[in-house]
């Protein structure tokens, strides 16, 4: 469900994504990398589509010796992988790590 | 070098995956889960095919805040995605976190 949340807020509001981030996060979209709340942030909102019109049919979720959960969800309808590190804070559950690859161009 | 090492074990000699799997590990193999280290080397052992004929053009590395090293691969050749989480311990890198899909029967 805490996947579901953000999915919504990149569909809704891509400027509240700064909750889920924190100083520490890295995230790397298509080999760029970013680091940084600030820098997520700014690329997840510069993103030219407007929503994810995902079907997430593919989704594997592992707890990690740390404590925190690591996930890979794959659509193969938009042709996209997505893997991130959550981690749990005093205040809520936040993504570390981020990488996004987008595949249509290979399979489409 | 460390995931040519790991794809190179894998081709050569699967019984030796033991290496850099610990206890503590978890294997997701297209949606099926396996805890350690015994389990998961009988499952990557048991795999029909013999080797993993890949082309890895996107590669995600990232540090995390516990000091380890989470991946992405995909593969748009054979259509798999992986993704894993390696952790430093005294001895070596090893595999604590390791998630398999394969999409050639979404994209083929």
């Amino acid at each position: 469900s805490f996947i579901q949340h953000c999915y919504q807020l990149f569909d809704k509001d891509r400027t509240q994504l700064g909750a889920i981030y924190i100083d520490a996060s890295c995230l790397t979209w298509e080999g760029q990398q970013f680091q940084g709340k600030a820098a997520t942030v700014e690329k997840l909102s510069s993103l030219p589509f407007q929503k994810i019109q995902y079907s997430l049919t593919a989704q594997d979720h592992q707890p990690t010796p740390h404590s925190c959960i690591i996930s890979m969800v794959v659509d193969p309808i938009m042709g996209f992988h997505h893997m991130f590190l959550l981690k749990n804070t005093s205040d809520a559950w936040v993504c570390t790590n981020d990488a996004f690859r987008l595949a249509l161009h290979n399979f489409g």
